[in-house]
């Protein structure tokens, strides 16, 4: 599998067959990446060590799994930020092909460890990496091939798009791409950059449908900044994915900014350049989740539900996860069948309340069913058109209220099924 | 496809290849049945028209749909029991191949009218009759035909086996077998039976994952006494069952009880037999529940999952729920891959609290997790045992709390993708 560049800066994307530089990237300053091979993952030369390092210390925050099953890396990320107060953080190291996750002490003790070597690696002091780890579940960690990978990667770090590029390739588990996007926001006190990575939701071998994703940032925001930053960004974006519906045990979001956007005279954040860096901090989550949903395994279309008119923003979420985790719905669209039905039907059970008679829905601006009537449509041609289009938006209204919401999922396929069940037999 | 008649009669189970009346059979007195073919299903000489008579008025309660979006019958079935306050009813109407749902007010209509189409067919005072349909939703009922199919079956009614086992066949609409269950509680005063028939809640054609279910007694039960005996029985029966998470529009259990088990004057149900009464009515639902588990369309396994140790029954059954709908444990299953850490955190996100660390699980009595570290297990001779049983009992402990489950599902196959797939195209 050769990786693949998804860039999306600035408002305009590119997709880069090629891992090389290029003077359209904006890549956050001070900021060094690499992603080496460990024999982690068992295929041999695939890389599955990722380091990302700050040349100052940095400000911290971390959205993490809900799962009350966690993995001994969440449990140490999640102390570290508490106990520093989200601050003076130089870097995170992530593994992928083993998530560390149901191994007791010794998974605690290895995973305090991997964040120590790779604090050694990049020569900055200990308790100062962030850690993450993604695969199969239930195994201890190699710490031998960790210890290796951790210094190969610590020789390799650079600041270019490749060293990037080589990085997100690291913590890929299933992905067939790798999934960066930036944004700049121009200032007169300096540009600020951010630079996000994740790997998506899907999984065949490593058991578990982990979602990692990091955003690396020079803006000199603050950690009280930046923890309501991330918590609204992964509202509107990973909370707005359901490939299958399974919460993780590894699921982790970081964001890192270490201020070197800006002279050190300079200050923090006022309030419009913050509301700025929100809301590109929100996009690069966006893009990030949307092609997480795209590259899902074994899906043919990639599904965006917009729903419209309840009373808010959560109420819409909720009906649109609904909708977004029925099989019936997912096995409805990679048929290509027009089945209103079972959209319909779905939203019906989400536990927010609307009229039947309010309920309107529309594929790719096709009315399927207006004021809660079924429309005479044209089945084969619409059916046609789903089948034609990897991209089909669904627009469901409810009601005429102001809450609204774009979520992203994925059709369920046989390849799916085939991709899953057969994993250790 | 040959109906089969399944039975389940007196804590004995037979599987019968032929509709005959059998002395083992123990029907509920004074009920009459009939399934006839009205050409509803598309497919000429299909039964799709049921019809299920008492020959004295019952008393009667329902359990709907929690969907918002819930279908005509269901909307005059409820309505019908409210206002008559659980009293006068004489018999259920059901008709399969058109769900009735999402069609405004002129399916409110013809719902009505079929009730008392089937009133008059079976020469019943009007108002007397329970409605329910599945199928295909967001078409009008083929009013011609129901009415010649109501006749046809008002003609056909008959009190014996072979009576039931057609109307039993008509209801149904993926179904490969019908289902049906008895029990009977032998009393001074007379033998009280229950007998309960049901459809499962899979589906190719007719859009919807209906599931319906009716128990007819000749116990003499108040309507005060049956509704509460209803929603326990279905909380752990129909509420146990998830073949894929969808709740219908047309989601309908109903209990008919006409009291001639007993003569005029012998009284209601005393505190014991109505004890006796509560748990046969939970069998009958159990069974048909079962049943429909392991008739699920495309379905290789019947999954059963225990949940024992938590603070109540409710904390149980929704660990099990999530369990159950989770798309990577039915395709690990499907797989014959015992991935217990695709179970364990799936009852991580299930919102109950426990300990990792008292965590266990075991499929049919083989260990594969315990105490919250993976038990070194023989990967190949499980995924064997997986493979070589259609039936698999995962119990998963989670503390040492008195609250317990049992939960049904099945496993997830490509043939499953397929049916729900490629309907209309």
């Amino acid at each position: 599998m050769e990786a693949r560049l998804f860039v999306q800066g600035l408002g305009t994307m590119a997709d880069k067959s090629a891992v090389a530089a290029d003077e359209n990237w904006h890549l956050a300053k001070g900021w060094r990446f690499a992603g080496e091979a460990c024999g982690m993952r068992g295929d041999q030369g695939r890389r599955d060590m990722a380091l990302f390092v700050s040349d100052a210390p940095a400000n911290a925050a971390g959205v993490f799994t809900t799962n009350l099953v966690h993995a001994a890396p969440v449990k140490v990320s999640r102390t570290a930020i508490t106990e520093q107060g989200g601050k003076n953080f130089r870097g995170v190291v992530i593994c992928s092909g083993n998530a560390n996750a149901c191994t007791g002490a010794q998974g605690m003790a290895d995973a305090a460890l991997m964040r120590d070597l790779a604090a050694d690696a990049a020569g900055t002091p200990r308790g100062s990496f962030l850690v993450a780890s993604t695969g199969v579940i239930g195994r201890k960690l190699p710490m031998d091939r960790v210890r290796s990978g951790i210094g190969a990667a610590g020789k390799a770090l650079g600041p270019a798009a490749g060293h990037l590029a080589h990085a997100a390739e690291a913590i890929m588990t299933t992905d067939t791409r790798i999934k960066v996007s930036t944004r700049r926001i121009e200032h007169p006190r300096g540009a600020i950059t951010l630079t996000g990575v994740a790997k998506g939701a899907a999984m065949i071998g490593p058991n578990m449908a982990t979602m990692l994703a990091c955003v690396f940032t020079d803006a000199p925001a603050t950690p009280e900044q930046l923890r309501p930053a991330l918590t609204s960004a992964v509202d509107r974006s990973f909370h707005c994915v359901s490939v299958e519906g399974h919460t993780s045990t590894n699921d982790t979001v970081f964001v890192l900014a270490n201020g070197l956007a800006w002279p050190a005279d300079a200050g923090q954040l006022d309030a419009p350049t913050l509301g700025q860096f929100n809301h590109a901090l929100e996009e690069v989550c966006q893009d990030l989740a949307r092609a997480i949903a795209e590259d899902a395994e074994g899906a043919g279309h990639l599904v965006v539900l917009r729903v419209k008119g309840t009373a808010d923003e959560h109420a819409a979420r909720a009906i649109a996860h609904r909708v977004a985790e029925s099989a019936l719905v997912k096995t409805a669209v990679h048929g290509a069948d027009p089945n209103w039905g079972r959209i319909v039907s779905a939203a019906g059970y989400a536990g927010v309340k609307f009229r039947e008679e309010d309920v309107c829905l529309e594929v790719d601006g096709i009315p399927l069913f207006r004021q809660g009537e079924p429309v005479d449509f044209d089945a084969k041609s619409v059916s046609a058109h789903m089948r034609n289009n990897r991209r089909l938006t669904f627009t469901l209204t409810v009601g005429e209220g102001p809450g609204h919401c774009t979520f992203y999922t994925c059709d369920m396929t046989e390849e799916y099924i085939r991709l899953n069940a057969d994993y250790t037999t």
